[in-house]
Parts: structure tokens; sequence; C-alpha cells
């Protein structure tokens, strides 16, 4: 939190240390704005991005590892912008983030958030709503009050980023509901990235905005942030289902004990083989034991492990691609590059 | 709908003719809006605003009154400005109030709003819940493409107008959760004040900032449709308890059923008098028939019904005060005077 160099190509410390410096200067926008909610909103707010307890006494935690206002930032310093002049935007988009995970967590009956209670677990449902409706006001309060000649472009593109977003997430809850083999792969590959895609390649383009960057260079920028976007949620899932090689919080096969419809699980599912039938019918009942490891190979056997692994890779190509396209000398864009690698887990 | 003149002097017709000139203003613009949402939150949008049934066909109703987009468009006349050029801002404040419908229904786990089932209980809690926040999005999007210089001052004071809704709507539901005696009038005046006047408030400061208005004029129209709000809110509270004498559709004591924390009841029960004590064992258990009965008495005995109207009368007054302070000719006001006495029900 100490690092005060904006400098990237002497830092050398990579995205965490790009991240701690992020979190120093939006940090402060950002609970200013939080703080100028009213009582109620404020609390479940403050609770939500851990710098409260419940009682509202103060916590140390932290809100979040900043991956999105970091983007922002460093967006707008790749296209030859001032990072300063877009700290509102990079406090906007974090602020966008949490409000959808206030209504997320209600919506899936989602209990656990950063390892504490949920919100609407410790303050009710209907305040945790409310705050997230607030939230999301503010977010396009502070773009609104922005003097910035590129705000109102950034706040258009907010408030789509945000229906964008609702979408994605009324997908996923729709996919849920269907039977396994009635969701076709591009129907998740879509849902994956208005839901994840979306605020990190709308993040990107402010950045690109803010740096006073042509219709061009914003769209590469936002197709920039969708592709990594893609990119990490591709992993994620693989994680679900086989584990985290560099960590050992999730457990192997998390994913299918909940029969989520992940992108690997719906690879298999559609694939045609023997092993995607077996899923599918392993998929009709409660997984646990050598059910579960079956389940898993299962998803490997079907293609939708090796079929993730190259997506993932191929949506980082094209990522880099679309960067290149806003950053011609790529030598500039390096914090973006530490980023993308750190969401897609290759770093860490 | 036919009306096309646009000079309220030498209409005569008074708020219901203005209210349909306005739907045939806004409507194109508002469901062209609607009409670009993500397809499962543009189906509970079109349901929501009676458009469409529940099966997606076509639905002749009417979206409500637009007593908020004619405000604007009343507004922006009566400081001489252009009312066409409001017709985005019309939208955004038409929309706002639904997104808060949508989610104040979920809140409340109300089944009907305007005659017909709520979209919760059509679409789920889900779906619902996305759509308004989509919504709010939406709102806030036509704001910041309005190419009108006082766009980026309207969606502040809307993105503000939403945070103040939220916390309105967050009190009513405290209120409701506390002990009848354990509310004070003040703290009900105040829920009431941001739950239904900031919106009306708000409503008339955009027409002020599309007018070209300065800060003393936007402020004093906004304080001009709080106090007529505010009026508004007192005069349904009325109705609550003694049923409305130009129509049959409430039955008189609906609210003291329901045991609502009313304005006339919060007042009766902080009276001090016996019939506030009264008043308060009566609300511990439910109502009806000749106790119910009483509990009507004990109001008006408590003072509550003469209060009540007392209030509604000098919040109207102030009203008009305010709105002379904006348009010191209140000739030109003509529009936005039948507006406040159509939402306080002195006419129709």
């Amino acid at each position: 939190m100490t690092t005060t160099s904006t400098d990237p190509a002497t830092d050398g410390q990579g995205a965490a240390a790009l991240l701690d410096r992020t979190r120093t200067t939006v940090d402060p926008r950002l609970r200013a704005a939080v703080q100028s909610l009213p009582g109620s909103m404020r609390r479940v707010a403050m609770y939500h991005f851990g710098w409260e307890h419940a009682d509202g006494t103060p916590a140390a935690g932290q809100a979040g590892k900043a991956i999105r206002p970091a983007l922002v930032l460093a967006g707008a310093r790749a296209l030859g912008g001032e990072p300063r002049l877009a700290v509102r935007a990079a406090a906007a988009v974090e602020l966008v983030h949490n409000f959808t995970l206030l209504h997320d967590d209600i919506i899936d009956d989602d209990r656990t958030r950063r390892h504490r209670p949920t919100a609407w677990t410790v303050f009710g449902m209907p305040d945790a709503l409310l705050a997230g409706d607030a939230m999301a006001a503010l977010a396009l309060r502070l773009l609104a009050d922005d003097p910035h000649p590129a705000s109102a472009a950034a706040a258009s593109r907010v408030s789509s980023c945000v229906i964008e977003l609702c979408a994605g997430q009324q997908a996923d809850v729709a996919f849920e509901r269907r039977p396994p083999r009635e969701v076709a792969l591009d129907e998740v590959v879509a849902m994956a990235t208005a839901k994840t895609g979306a605020l990190l390649g709308c993040s990107c383009a402010l950045g690109a905005l803010y740096a006073g960057a042509g219709e061009e260079e914003v769209a590469a920028m936002d197709a920039f942030g969708r592709e990594a976007g893609l990119a990490f949620q591709l992993i994620d899932d693989l994680i679900g289902i086989w584990g985290d090689p560099e960590r050992t919080g999730k457990p192997a096969g998390a994913d299918l004990v909940a029969h989520k419809k992940s992108l690997p699980v719906v690879m298999a599912l559609g694939s045609g083989t023997r092993a995607g039938a077996e899923l599918a019918e392993l998929y009709e009942r409660p997984l646990a034991g050598a059910e579960l490891a079956r389940a898993v190979r299962a998803v490997e056997e079907a293609g939708g492990r090796d079929w993730a692994q190259a997506q993932a890779a191929d949506r980082m190509a094209r990522a880099v691609q679309q960067l290149s396209r806003a950053v011609p000398d790529l030598a500039a864009a390096g914090d973006l590059l530490s980023l993308a690698e750190y969401v897609t887990r290759r770093t860490r």
C-alpha cells in the first residue's frame, strides 16, 4: 500500500503492486462516495465493502481486489491519458461491480461472500436490495458530476453495461432452471460474456475514453477486456472442476457437486459423446464420492477440459490482439497485460 | 389522446387533457427505450407498463397517469423552455418511478398493482428485480445520451433522487417493523417526503433545468414538487382511513385494517390523548367491525384527521409559494397548478 511509483516500466512488481496502488488512489474517493449515502444504506455498503463489521464498528477488511478500477487507470495510462483524472470513473465501476454482487447474492440465495455472511443475511433482503440500488445510482452520479469531457460518454457506457450485466445474471438464473441438455454452449458463452466480460470491457473502455481516445481505440479496449474476461471465466470454471493447481482453497469437483452448468460442463453435455451422455445422467442426482470422481472424468473424456483450456488460450490471444489495435506499442500496455494475466490466474 | 394544443391558457381541459398530451408526447420515447432492453427484461418491463400481457401479447393498458413526465414538461414550459427538448428527461423520470415500483412490490410482498398481478408474481423475483435495475440504468442512459446542455445536471439530480427514494422506502419498511408508539411524527414526515416528494420535486427541477433556469429557480421548483407531494400523501392517507368522497374504490378504514403507520395515525398515536392511547391498544390486534369503527373514531378524536387536513392545506400553500418564487407570473404556471391540484385529488 506504500508504493507510490506510477511508472509500470520501472516498477516490475507486477499486478499485485498495481492493484495496491489502485486501492491507495481510488479507495478515498470510493469511501467518500459511500459515506455520502443515507444512514441505513451507508451501513449496508460499508459492511459489504468490508470497511465495517455488522455492528458498525470499523473493520480492517479489504473491499476486493480492485481489478476493475485498475483497468480504468491502466487503460487511461496506456492511451496517453492522465490516470488521476479517471479516479471517479474507477470508483464508479467498482460501485457498479459491488451493486451487482449485492443483488446477485439475493437472487442466488448466496450466504457467504469474501469469507463473511452476505449483506442480505445480515441486514435483510429489503435493505440489501435498496443499498444495491443506491450504489448503482451513486456510480452514475459520480460520472454525472465529473467535469471531465468524457464523463457523459462514460455514463452512457456504464448504463449500457449495467443492463448487460442484468441480462447476464438473468440468463444465468434461467439456465440453472433448465434441464442440463437444453442449454446450448453458445448461450452459455454469451451469458458469461455479459456477466463477466462486459464490466471488464467497460472498465478498459472508460480508461480509453478518459485518455481522449477515438471510437476505434475505445471499441478495441472494450473487446480486450471482454476477451480477457471470458478467458478468466473459462479458467475459473476449470478450477471449479479440477481445483486450483496453485492454491488449496477450492475443492476439486465443487462446481459438479452444485450441478453448475459451467462452460466445460455444457461443452461436454453437448459433445455427442458417450461420456457426455453419462455426465447428463450423473447430473440428474446428487454427486459425491465415486460418482463425483466419475463425473469429473466424464467432463474430461467428453473433451470439456481440453476445449476450455484451448478456448482460454484463444481468448487471451484475441485479447492481446485487440489490445494491440488500441495500443500499437505494447510496451505502453504493460499494466493492462499484467492485469489480464492476473485475472486469468497465470501469475500470482 | 387527440388533443394537440400546447397552450394551457386556451385549453381549459385541465390536468386530464394535459396528462393525455404528455402521454402522446412521451410514450413513443419511453416505449423505444424499453424496447431496447434485452429480451427477458424487456418482457417484464412491457408487462409492468401494461403494454403487454404476461404471455407477451399486446395489451391496451395504460402505463400510469404520467404525472411525473407531465411535471417535467410543464415545468420546462413555465420557465420559458421548449418542452419538446425535455422529452428524454420526462421519459427518464417515468422509468425511475416504475423501477422503484418493481422493487417496492418485491420488498413489500405486494401482489397487485394497477389491477393486475405484480411483475414479480408473474415472472419471479429475480427477473423483476433485474428488470428494475435495468430500467434505472436505462433512465440514466437516456440522460447521458441527451445532447441538451442540462443533461449532466439532470442526471446528477436523478441519481440523488434515486438514493433518496431508496432511503424513503428503507425507512418505510423499518417503521412497519417497529411498535406503533415508537415511530415519531417527524420521522414519518421525512419518510413521506423522501418516498413521495423527492421524485415529484426532481421532475419539476428537471423541467426548470431544461429551460435553462438558474439555481434558485431550480431549487424553488424542486420545493414546489416536494410540498405538493407531501400534500398528496396526506390526502392519500386521509382517504385510506375515511374513504374517497369522490370515488368508491377504496373502502374506509383500509389502512387501519393493515395497521399502516400513516401520517394521521402516527400523529394520533403521539398526541398524548386518551384516544391516542386507545388507538395504540387497538393497533395491537386485528381490526374489523366495531373495533375498526372505534379505531377510525379514535384517530379523529386524537386530532389525526384535522391535523392531516390542515397540514395538506398548509403544504399546498407552501407549494404555491415556492412556485411563485420560480415563476413570478403565476399565469404562466397554470399547468403546474393544475397538476398539483390533480395529484392532491382536489379536481378529477
